[in-house]
């Protein structure tokens, strides 16, 4: 199989899709850049774009090199609500950044939003529809190939996101980052898939918040939601690149270890080869990710899935498929790990024999319209920070 | 404390060690560019500043932000013995690559040469000398800073490093990648150290090999053999991203996740903050890491000590110390993370509960001249493989 | 509160029941009496009634001081299509091993029959029940005061026990040894406890194979189950006293570890004290345990609910509540930990840093009837066992 | 091989060390009949021996049956310091309680003293002699076979146990209780043992507060010692039952899982075997256990060296070697686990995901002396707790 180069003429998202194509997504720009030194932990707005385009680029093309089909852009948090007078010019940078990247190889440029502030501060549904649409008139004056509502914990604001993307007639996709346990209010993934195509997405799924298997999961139970129903969509999936088996319905977020510590828990390439396959077994078709993705990952699913797709991509040239590169080694034992048997059943170390291998994730119990879930609009206080402590303290020792 | 910029006359590295200043070295990039797509695992080759100089470019820009006070030219296994024919191209490629970044902040360049792949294969020590003398001659030629050898397993050849870069008349600093054990021949870090000094070496210390603890036991064992043959040197250190208290001799690449399983042992950020922390008080004053250390990885030493230093790294504007950041965050038991303590005395987690926390390691016995030790020119057969992981098996059923 | 001793008129079983009382199950015999040197693993039979009745007694007698209410005769695996002609001489012997001591305190004499080898062998209904009729006039002659039916794997196996016990006009408990996924036929916790119920036993619940977490849950779905038919019946509850989150359908006879590197599984008595309320929370009144429960984590049951029960066990004279008796000890961190607080939150340690915290069970997806599943006559041979031992291997190299 | 039973004359213990022979001694009492509900923990006092003989008399009677050699009295921390007035009384029923079970096998008395809470408080050589004299005039009254002075943690106060002892003219052994960093006063286990020989000791070693392998490291140090001084004795080892890799100089009453939480630690019988071949090979011919030990462990010392010895002991009636005894089970993967290769390299799993696998020791920095050691007359008050449990917090923050 010969690497992937050069121009053609490149079909359209739905047009891959229904041709049975496998269509690669990106990976995480969020957290990647913030350990490039890009993206600050806590705010995660991608002013990047602007800030620091040539680290936007260079990300960018690594995922195009490692197989990503889709350059999207990086617009996550980056509405009028979060970005304020800033907003527009993030977004122009964005579009232009992918776009060009794009041009470079077989992708396509996706816009992509996510779930506003405004949501869990009672915003009322138009404020929220014109936070979306100004952000879709950048990705329309822009000509992005199709659009991505992504990250959404409450299926009601998902879908209000797919009825104003709808309105430019670009495909639709759209992912929550929810669990199989459903949406914030309690709607089952199924339910969930179910009004999201019904509102006029074409592709549904997850992103982000859970590990490779439990998104696949989740994904199972919205196909599942969606036969039962008699609906038909694409199926998509963009997990983490953390192993979260010990998460609570909040996701990763409410792990312990969230945004700081959650080293020990990034796949390795072989886990996401595994979650490729998985993937593709499932009639997943969309294969991305989100935080803790980088490149090699996505270029272990291009790998895992060359044989049905019929080409490597282009970082393969520096990379043996199942550690075959170190066959060279000078070491007799490291040259014995140059096989797929090696790796698939190697049980891995964490080095830290004072660490447990689970977590039990904070959450307090709280829901949409909490006070203590409104944005805030100020720093937490130093007295703020300390009852906080003292309220974690307790909850814990409860749990 | 405000970030620094700026043109400044820079001081020279001995200069800066002199006056106590702390210098903070660059991570890694073997390790880090196999992630992004442009380095072989198993050849651990930098033809990367030929081929996509756009990648390594930014890679010493996101060190040079994160605080990095040396940007070493990607120069590693570049000897004519590693490389054959392009060599040289390469070798320029990265110190022109290293100079354009370094004069952008406050950095010198530093060219590195590390262990030939001859000497184990019994070449001869002008045979050896030679391999070292023409990657000097392109450092001479294109003027850096200062000098390293790095990653020296035997000191015999460590020593006939530091004399012919002596021979440049700029400053060379040595370090070894061994542990507490000492180097292959059985010669104790003290030892090693004192012969380094002899030899010529300003400022000594242990690269690779070894996680943070580990490599900071070594250098105290080396400090302790130069004092008591009253040597004196500026100590080094830049050891592993990665956790690895189970390692034997050989440090961590006869560990049976290495190199593609290494993903739970990586340090992090607090981590790293303790290990500048503790390098500082043994007296180290060149701080830097390998394999394993990402820009964010720098950026914590830089934070550890500004306080010494007197300002923080370009980086930090986009980082909450001590996870400050997170006082924003819509979870208010996210929050309550943005505190030293919280992440001072967080225990981890592995998501894995199928996963030990420690490995036994690899090692065959084999040492220098054995003729599996021997480089190889062939990759190896699929039936010298198999030969190999029957070998495997035995001896760890037997360990 | 005053420990109880002495004489009083026993109130019977169902009457203790009736009345709300927590009657206190014993523990296990056979794991412990294996360790003890007089069971034979593998076997698991108890003919250590007749060879070394000195150290039945001994079990049977630390089990009263610590709090149970039954003394259930060691009669497992004792019917006559696994002991032949030592059959009737064994039950004898335990019928009266359980008198004498019972009647040393407040406790009463349970006859205890569980699964035979002949159903999985395709056994009649009319041979089975011969079976457990022979069992049955033992403990009629022997006058026990009530018959637990336990250990059963297959649901329809356990109604016939029931409706052959229930002929003898004593109450009747019956405990499956399932967990959530329900019994090897696939009927569910729900439906199992149904059947028992209607055919006759008036207790109804679980033991052995599952952990405290899991067995609760597991009668969870018996109450429900009970309560969504409209029947009524007593709960009981005899866990393993082994953690076992990682079982799967079959129990802890197919983690890997079973039945001789369990060490590491074994409940503290805080474990077991929780569980103990866990069990009253949810209307279990017939709380004991089974393999792996020793004597002190019966009596971390009876100090549990001694607020409830008024009264504290007689061995409780030689164990300070929650590590009280600490508070003498010389060195001043050990004083430290004579606090509820303290043990209730400790994290363990394993002190085997090379093992995981979890195991995949074996599991090959064989059922009744199947060749491999049928009871040999004759050891197996090493032929065979090398036949098994390869057939494992590929087994667990494809989970 | 057959097991041995029946009366024969009895050798003197360094008759048989002198031969050669293999003496295995027995393992835990105290740990054992606290979990048995006899012995309270803290106090750690024997007074079971007059209060329940039934419960001693079948603990010895387990481990003559396991292949025990030696039925040590139960005397620990039996001296008139501890136990006040019924001291005579306790230990002149564990004489006869050892005698009793010593005379149905093979197997010696060995009256046991301990180290006092009197020296930790200053007591005076004169004071703490008088002590032991007292218990050694009931060992002399009952006819004891030879000696054990054990658990001491202070050279100096073992050398006095040895000098009363000694006066006896029985043989005397004496273990110490420490590790590789040597005794409190910081005598090396090498110096330990040449004056314990010295002072009249013919069989020298270690006993309690340290695992398997950190018990025969010690051994090996005091093995080195004698032979650097040109002394000879008989080596002993006598370790925990639990897994302590993470002990500290103080050992296992250290670990914050000390008493109540030591279960994921308790070694296999697997373990043991290696430690019974690892101490042959040693030299040691004095091979037993201590807290932690239940009497299968000691069976696990007879049947590893039984091809040594020439027979199994007793209980080995009820256990096949290596697993063989399952080679009978319904179940095909149970039935394949009858080799002893599956136990040998096994991982086991603790079954406890939220808990590491190591632990840091608590440990103040006190001494000898020091008023935080001095043994209390009376139980630490809700006040004093509170400010050790501060304190306790303290120093685990600032580890």
């Amino acid at each position: 199989m010969a690497p992937v180069g050069g121009k053609r003429a490149k079909k359209g998202i739905l047009e891959r899709l229904h041709s049975g194509e496998v269509v690669i997504g990106d990976g995480s720009f969020l957290f990647t850049l913030e350990k490039r030194g890009y993206v600050k932990a806590g705010l995660w707005t991608p002013e990047a774009t602007v800030e620091h385009p040539e680290a936007v680029r260079q990300l960018h093309t690594e995922y195009l090199r490692a197989g990503s089909n889709v350059m999207q852009t990086f617009t996550f948090f980056a509405g009028k609500d979060n970005l304020e007078s800033k907003w527009k010019e993030v977004n122009e940078a964005a579009c232009d950044l992918a776009r060009e990247v794009a041009e470079k190889g077989d992708a396509l440029v996706a816009g992509g939003i996510s779930q506003t502030s405004l949501y869990k501060s009672h915003g009322s549904e138009p404020e929220i529809k014109e936070n979306f649409q100004l952000q879709l008139e950048v990705f329309t004056r822009k000509n992005v190939d199709f659009l991505i509502a992504e990250y959404f914990e409450y299926c009601e604001e998902a879908v209000w996101a797919v009825e104003v993307l709808k309105g430019s007639g670009k495909p639709v996709a759209a992912t929550m980052c929810i669990g199989p346990e459903g949406d914030m209010n309690n709607l089952t993934p199924g339910e969930c898939a179910v009004r999201l195509v019904k509102a006029g997405a074409s592709i549904v799924g997850v992103n982000c918040r859970f590990g490779p298997e439990i998104s696949l999961a989740t994904v199972k139970l919205m196909k599942e939601g969606l036969e039962a129903s008699g609906l038909k969509a694409y199926l998509m999936v963009q997990s983490l690149g953390f192993h979260t088996p010990d998460c609570g319905k909040g996701g990763f977020v409410d792990l312990p270890q969230y945004p700081f510590g959650m080293e020990p828990r990034v796949a390795t390439r072989w886990d996401i080869q595994k979650y490729a396959r998985e993937a593709y077994k499932l009639g997943v078709r969309y294969i991305g990710g989100c935080c803790g993705f980088e490149p090699y990952h996505i270029r272990a699913i291009a790998e895992e899935l060359a044989p049905e797709r019929g080409f490597l991509p282009d970082a393969s040239e520096k990379h043996g498929s199942w550690g075959s590169g170190l066959n060279m080694h000078t070491k007799p034992w490291v040259r014995a790990r140059a096989r797929r048997e090696y790796w698939e059943s190697l049980p891995l170390a964490s080095g830290r024999p004072y660490c447990p291998s689970m977590s039990k994730p904070d959450a307090w119990g709280v829901t949409k319209g909490t006070a203590e879930l409104m944005q805030q609009k100020e720093a937490t206080t130093d007295q703020q920070l300390k009852e906080l402590f003292e309220k974690q303290k307790f909850k814990s020792s409860v749990a």
